[in-house]
């Protein structure tokens, strides 16, 4: 295999130097155009000229109240005791707001000011007034808001509404704006299908990467080409870059960035222009590219589509606003407490994905699964934890800044849920996103144990957990008397739930019960030690005398009821412990074991929150119960019932 | 006249409650659509259904590592002493990151962990293991991001391009999202024209109204539907909000809200559905309508553009929101000191727009024009200050809380210019925004000894001046020595400019110099206290032995040369001092009386920033220099020229 062409890897920092060491040096040029565009249609736009106003606005004086217009050199006598009489026609016009003050008279004033001669209708013919006014009274002069030759926009100005307004008052109907930069995609990879297909073979992917950088580099304000597919050919990438050069500004090309035999991305460049660099020290987003053919930059963004979109928000993002001539946004940022301690690579800046979320005034930040292949974890994402090369890691609540991937949401409405999984704690966050759009609930799968060492911890609202304790035959009490010893928290049953075996669909092993673990022929999937369910399957081998060590895959493990049964789907294993509602979600077979009883357990000072009496209401509802009936397995006949409230001591 | 139809005037917050009533009563009734779209095209959509998804990612099992693929068990006791000899094919297979992994294999060992027997080629038939391996090593297992039956999305998700990658990953392809609101926009007014005619009359207005809204509407995520202007007449305004009831989910009528003759949005309200409030007490805004008919939602909101936006702000964007059901955005927020005293009335909640820029490290807030009809000062605001209903207004550098229309914004990179008004102020601007596009420069225009003023209080980075001293016959150094006596600052000359008088084309009344201000068929147009052309026009008129009272308008006054040449231009006077490029600017004749200085001063610890070395930066450039001499009557021969540098004293 060829390995040679090793990643060069420099910082994130040296490596944005590079690039701007390229555009100073002219070998990156930005072949700037500009079109003429209505301006009802230019918003978000940025202009590559200044607006000077065509006309004033208002453009005539107007009148500003309901009154009479008046010459104020005829009111200059004018007093309490000896007022002016004036004469309709001759000394003053009737007006309403908005009129144009009619030829000859500069001021107005208001028709509760004036009284009539005689008593009779609305208009007079003679009005008497008490005071003198100046010039210009109550008068909208010509020039108020906008006055011609006036400056409205300065280049580089990205057009918002009240822009707009302001240009077609001033007169101007038509703007020069930059064109949107024609960022070109070039995915790679024989691999690669396109997301419509309904059925996928075993190492073929969908191409959703190229969907992402689009939508981003629209609402960045470029143009994106999508490229055809290209397949792992490296004189198929060079033709196609270099037809790309001259009608695109930017070029992009997916994966094939690292150092692989079938990643040749940096060979094509090298061959066909310039590497600036090739792969940074950041974790995701290694393997990043960065060249020049003839004088077009072109950016090499990893496969990963966590590792693809952050090298495309560190390098795609400045190289179109620099090309647009509009700053970067301003970075967001927030102090929070790392709810759990990483241990980070020393020779890596990571980019660690977090969720955030207040407890009481508290904002904590809780890591997500930091695969480079998790596309989910920046769903999840509020932010971003940059943890340094040469730092080791972040330890349990060290205060971290968070780089905020989204500033409008706010974090005191999120309910943290750690503990057991089960499928309806997805509905349950549904239904709540439904009823209350302001709310968030997120729930991360430690098993039960985790759940209530979170609430001691202080890093969660609530715990889900279904515990067994074998001496009392109890769920979950025994447990949080010993490791919540003296809180002050509520027990409330979300449901019974059916454990059993998950096994392949029609049984093909014929598998009867616990004890076929022990038969060769057959692998288990386990779940992770802490979580109920290990509990349960521990307890069930001491009942039946079966020694761990004779288990084939008893080693293998996963964190989820859906991970245990997909493993099974898959072949993987041929057996699992699990609730009955996965099996039917892998439509596999279920052999039911034990009922058991599923509760979440919440500390008080949680329990009174609006937010989570908004949580509790909703289960308590017929359409949550009906949703998670329909998953299966379930008894929710005591679903939301208070089964402890107080001191657990 | 019929005023009996007055404003109801409920407090804001009332206003708002009210609608919430008629919604909780359901007078107001969303009916909301959904609709099945593709996920390439659900940008920014919401979504009306949550989304589980229908396969796993990844599908199959990949290999993380270039290497071999093994069975766990086949290592179980190799050790650095004895190692376990695999044979390939049979015990091996080699594999690339990416590979499904091969049938009956369940680890991958990195091809860098094993050696071949023999020395040789790249790919031996015999290899040696060192150490055991557990199942699942290198092995990226199948739902390692996206599980089939998770949720991807609830129900009330606004769609950001990271969620089409899950769902594209997810083996979504179509998702169920509300479908846009339609607003229905009805102007109103028999005086609005389309923004695209050339020629306006006395008493015609361009609706630009229409156009902003339909711009905030799509920002907002609704459907704009722009009617035809409905002309004044209570019947057709009456007809086109029935026609549009059932069409159109929220409907908009622009301007005859208040309680004038021709403001009958409110009767017409009143006659086909229920008006909930007539009139807020806000400033600008106060002239609000909010109603239903046949449960639609109808707003009337102001003409006036400032109010017309704010109404809008304020009660159309949270109805469009609710409609959609997502959450208002955040209300962003900055504290700072207000730049001078404000009044306020105390009958109203009064929405200050003010630009916020950074002296040193205090946030300042400048207030900017108060009209309700001054949409420039929309364009221009960074932020609105609530001054509360009761309260009289602010006190000089008095704290307030800002909310700020963007929060992308670096205060810190703003210019406060304070002083004479010049035409080139707005090349200034616009040549720095060129340049830098994250530097901001603004001035504020309240005449030289202003500038000198705001330099003392500290709430300026540099002051333009042009004061003429008539005992030295020197500029600005007397006025600076005595108002900023022992200020550490630099005295920069800008220009020489012509000074003049500004008369109409072709100077139809035949003035000749000063001495015709005496002249009773004339009328003069004046400068505001404070400003030089004011100190220069009293030196003058002392010299010329002239009482300004025999002065007929002299009483007049404007804030700069632009609207002297304007109320020239518009025959509201018959001339006025000011600078040449003004008179040009509106093609006018110009007498010429005499060359001044016009400077720019700088205390030193703004001199020495980034951002003020770059605009002094700018103003040495040919190209700064030649569009200022194209604006006509400057001589630049000393443009940039430092004339003191240091103490005052």
């Amino acid at each position: 295999m060829d390995r040679n062409i090793y990643l060069s890897k420099i910082t994130l920092k040296e490596a944005k130097q590079k690039i701007e060491e390229a555009i100073l040096e002219k070998k990156i040029i930005f072949k700037q155009e500009s079109e003429l565009i209505p301006v009802k249609e230019a918003l978000d736009r940025i202009t590559a000229e200044p607006a000077y106003a065509r006309r004033s606005s208002l453009h005539y004086a107007a009148v500003a109240m309901d009154g009479i217009a008046v010459r104020s050199q005829d009111t200059s006598n004018a007093t309490e005791s000896s007022p002016v009489v004036l004469t309709h026609q001759k000394d003053f016009q009737y007006v309403n707001t908005g009129n144009p003050l009619p030829d000859g008279f500069d001021a107005v004033i208001k028709i509760e000011e004036v009284a009539p001669l005689e008593e009779g209708g609305k208009e007079q013919e003679q009005l008497q007034i008490y005071k003198s006014v100046f010039p210009g009274l109550n008068v909208r002069q010509v020039g108020e808001d906008i006055i011609t030759s006036q400056l409205i926009l300065s280049t580089n100005h990205k057009i918002r509404p009240m822009d707009i307004g302001a240009l077609l008052a001033a007169g101007i109907t038509e703007i020069v704006v930059r064109k949107k930069p024609r960022v070109a995609i070039i995915p790679t990879g024989e691999e690669l299908r396109d997301p419509t297909e309904e059925e996928l073979k075993p190492g073929e992917i969908v191409d959703f990467n190229s969907q992402m950088i689009s939508n981003y580099i629209k609402q960045w304000g470029g143009q994106p080409v999508v490229y055809g597919v290209v397949r792992d050919l490296e004189e198929e990438l060079k033709g196609t870059v270099i037809s790309a050069v001259g009608k695109e500004d930017i070029i992009l090309i997916i994966a094939g960035t690292s150092a692989g035999s079938k990643d040749f991305t940096a060979r094509a460049l090298r061959e066909s222009g310039e590497v600036l660099f090739h792969g940074i020290t950041i974790m995701p987003g290694k393997p990043t590219i960065a060249g020049v053919v003839y004088n077009t930059p072109v950016i090499g963004l990893p496969g990963y589509p966590v590792s693809f979109l952050i090298a495309a928000w560190e390098f795609v993002l400045p190289l179109l606003l620099r090309f647009l001539e509009i700053p970067l946004p301003l970075n967001k940022q927030a102090d929070a407490l790392i709810s759990r301690t990483i241990v980070s690579k020393v020779e890596n800046e990571e980019f660690l994905r977090v969720k955030l979320a207040k407890m009481e005034e508290q904002l904590l930040a809780y890591p997500l699964s930091r695969g480079a292949g998790v596309i989910s974890s920046l769903v999840e994402a509020d932010g971003i934890v940059r943890i340094p090369a040469f730092s080791e890691g972040l330890t349990f609540k060290e205060e971290v800044t968070v780089d905020l991937l989204d500033d409008n949401i706010d974090y005191g409405n999120t309910i943290i849920n750690i503990g057991s999984h089960d499928l309806l704690l997805d509905v349950l966050r549904n239904e709540l996103q439904t009823a209350h759009p302001e709310l968030r609930f997120a729930s991360f799968h430690t098993g039960s144990m985790g759940g209530l060492m979170a609430l001691k911890q202080g890093i969660a609202h609530m715990a889900t957990s279904h515990l067994f304790d074998v001496e009392s035959g109890e769920y979950n009490f025994p447990y949080i008397r010993r490791i919540l010893d003296g809180y002050d928290l509520l027990v409330i049953n979300m449901v019974y739930r059916q454990q059993g075996l998950i096994v392949a669909k029609g049984n093909p092993k014929n598998i009867k019960g616990i004890g076929d673990l022990l038969r060769g022929d057959i692998v288990y999937i386990n779940r992770q030690k802490g979580s109920g369910t290990r509990v349960l399957l521990d307890y069930l081998l001491t009942e039946h005398k079966i020694d761990t060590e004779h288990i084939r895959g008893y080693q293998q493990e996963e964190f989820s009821h859906l991970m245990v049964a997909s493993a099974v789907a898959n072949q993987r294993a041929d057996l699992g412990l699990g609730i009955y509602s996965a099996a039917e979600a892998f439509k596999l077979d279920f052999i039911p074991i034990i009922k058991e009883r599923y509760d979440a357990i919440i500390p008080q000072r949680y329990y009174s929150s609006d937010r989570m009496q908004k949580l509790l209401a909703i289960i308590k509802t017929e359409h949550f119960k009906e949703q998670v009936a329909q998953l299966g397995g379930y008894d929710l006949n005591h679903c939301g019932k208070i089964l402890i409230d107080g001191k657990t001591n």
